[in-house]
């Protein structure tokens, strides 16, 4: 019994600490079929060889969100396995695509720790960066999760909480190497509106929901071969359910913003997000973004677009908190980040 | 708002008008494994590319319906979005089999028009051609759908009903190149039964049925990128029920009618089919098949097969429609189909 | 309706006779993603490229279950259509790994025949071969079934009944060509544990479970084109539950063992097992492992486990019978097999 996995406790972090999580995975055509499969993708760079080479680069690449889920899914058993939350992200970067064939491994470092006042748990903060096959980052982000102590005696660590940035510049921005939108097909890519078009403060309805259902996130999340229990074991929460993976609201909605924002190809970059509430099978999800800054970039004909993205289970648009600065009951996702569109 | 697509009105079509719809798609190795995990295919020319390249082909081709899903799951957001019926189709030509790698778009042409009499709808005849990354057409058909006006006041086009075959020719469909059923293995493929042992007028009963599950029919659908509300959000029609889209029947039906025609290899024509009844999950799709027709081609050891295909929900056999000339109420779909069988 | 296959009887099989089963299968990329989407398979080998090639391979094989899954998928057809009951499995063997792009078919000998005493059925013994493209063969097992009798005059064969090993000795046992443990990191493999680190009678609790969906268990098994109507068909049984696929439950108590036994990397024999109760949906699959032998092998630093892998319904530990002797009514699978894993 001892072989298995019970996971780390606050007390079993220290600042500086890294981590390389096990297991690589290599992705390939069948994790992009699946993408396809559960979520209603369609921004034309990850549908089409022919679309993404016309673009500049060499292929069709996985999805970055998925790439995403990979990284993410492979800290789950050092990270989040005995986490009481997850508290938000910051600083996310997406350097390099990632290709079928390539094979990804992530490793965290801890960056930041503070134990709560109550003594019972504590806040840990961690870089985690995922790596391909010839060691090159293809993705970092930082997460911070609330992780209980299960030796209430052990002494809380010197309290330091890093500095991160609320949002990324422009420049902390990676744009793919030869990355070039001059001759961007927008009738194959399914909307008119260009970069030009959009402006802060603007909110998008993208009108489309999809009721989830158990089998399609639990599919969903193995492929990221992220194995928390409360996402698979009915019988592990008192009422029954099972909680949806967070990362599968954000690529459900992500995905149902392609109706409105078609041509934001790329995620670049995370400037933050919170699972506002917890999400259930049954639910409708739908979702709404809004403009939140605009920057231009190097790249020929490419713009950045910085975009907040909701996602509901109630329908609702362009309304996020109450009165008492909680999130609304219906939202369930609020995610800022940059994206790449032609200008 | 005004940024997402509502979709076309009856009255923004026009004689002759060319849309070229979004999004192309890549086709590879995993839609072909999701297609075998999704449906009961058994079909060995799509199982097999060694079986595949003993007939005389590159490799096993993505399955036919799959290459039809793809294609039609394009024009949905320019064709079907304000549908209130899909009438039909004929001229179905497959006329390139689609190799994994290859990348698909659609292209339509309006080619009739009828406003209803009571001024609010009217039907649009639309040719669906599907085109590989080499510009090739990989198949075409036609379909009707009765639209609803948005402006009740624009003037109703010129009536213009298209003449169409109501069956094609075997001379009007396309042999794959190189096809050689000469050396066709009986044993590998699962029946010993060639085109010979056909007749017109012979029933067959196809006797396995599949329990049609909320989550396989959302994920086929999306996988073909066809995103009609009323197959994703449960929240849609008063009823709280999610409508099947009709392709998913076509396909589950298709493979089950492996078990006694398991070398009707390929599909090659389609001349016409009608989704007779609305299917929901919860319901056992079973299938019969009604041999049409027959006729010789000019390809080593290939017959043709004309074939009725007929899914139910009840597992009635050889019955489709009541005294009132209407399809009984088991009937979930009535198709009419070429395909290529060894000799 | 002659033309659909009604299976065999136990009086159509006679010993020595060979049948090759339909339908050939090409296994590629998106066979494998589908696996890790369904089952939380995290053993390295099978998930990296990368880790496997570092262990001699060319790249990461199917899984070995998947493999097993398609070459006993095509026997059902023909051997148990009409069981009543699959009574047991001996001599498995692995012999080469299979890779995305192979083609595998399946053949079986009858090597042993015992009509019951009641006349109505009898016990089928076969020795069921899985083949690549090349002729090689990639694994086998003995597999017997009871199967009913059509014809209750037809004469009862002479009783045979083969001699099976009731384990397989670590001689018995392939190991890959070039497999090599040597360099094998732990880290990436998710646990330190070595094949030194495990002692005879050592029991592990795997923790995790996995509620089982009708969708996902319908999506695995008709992967592996297996069509048994009690898999598919709400109506075929009188309390209307679909029975689960023996295999699913296999393959998804093996993922979850990775919890506690990460380095049992390679499956390469199979003593013995039986689906102790069926399963339904809605059931928690959970598992645990008891070890019951190791033994050296003569390849570079890899250790042969001989491991009893139960699946449980009521998450119990170390318990398999009751007083009677029979199963406890918690426990779905009692599986005996051999594993590779790094010295």
């Amino acid at each position: 019994m001892a072989k298995t996995n019970p996971g780390r406790f606050f007390e079993d972090y220290t600042l500086g600490q890294v981590i390389e999580h096990a297991v690589p995975r290599t992705v390939g055509e069948g994790e992009r079929a699946l993408y396809h499969a559960l979520y209603p993708a369609r921004h034309a760079l990850y549908s089409s060889d022919m679309f993404a080479a016309d673009s500049g680069l060499d292929g069709s690449p996985i999805d970055d969100l998925a790439a995403f889920h990979v990284v993410f899914g492979k800290t789950v058993p050092d990270i989040s396995l005995n986490a009481v939350a997850n508290l938000g992200y910051a600083e996310g970067r997406w350097l390099k695509p990632v290709y079928p064939g390539d094979t990804l491994r992530s490793v965290s470092e801890v960056i930041g720790l503070k134990q709560n006042s109550n003594g019972k748990s504590g806040v840990v903060y961690v870089r985690t960066r995922g790596l391909n096959q010839m060691d090159e980052v293809v993705m970092e982000y930082v997460r911070w999760v609330m992780v209980r102590k299960s030796n209430l005696d052990a002494p809380a660590p010197e309290t330091t909480i890093p500095e991160l940035k609320k949002t990324l510049a422009v420049d902390d921005l990676s744009i793919p190497d030869g990355l070039d939108f001059s001759n961007y097909d927008f009738v194959q890519a399914g909307e008119p509106h260009r970069w030009g078009d959009y402006e802060a403060g603007e909110v998008i309805d993208h009108v489309d929901g999809v009721t989830i259902e158990e089998a399609e996130h639990m599919i969903a999340t193995r492929l990221w071969q992220n194995t928390a229990k409360v996402h698979f074991d009915a019988t592990f929460r008192p009422d029954g359910q099972r909680l949806i993976y967070g990362g599968h609201v954000i690529s459900m909605a992500r995905a149902l913003s392609f109706n409105g924002l078609a041509n934001a190809q790329m995620i670049v970059g995370l400037n933050g997000g919170a699972h506002a509430n917890p999400c259930f099978s049954g639910l409708t999800v739908k979702a709404w973004s809004e403009v939140l800054d605009k920057a231009e970039t190097s790249a020929p004909g490419v713009g950045a677009i910085r975009l907040r993205l909701v996602a509901t289970s109630d329908g609702s648009v362009g309304e996020l908190k109450g009165e008492d600065g909680k999130f609304l009951p219906g939202v369930l996702l609020d995610l800022d980040y940059w994206a790449l569109m032609p200008t």
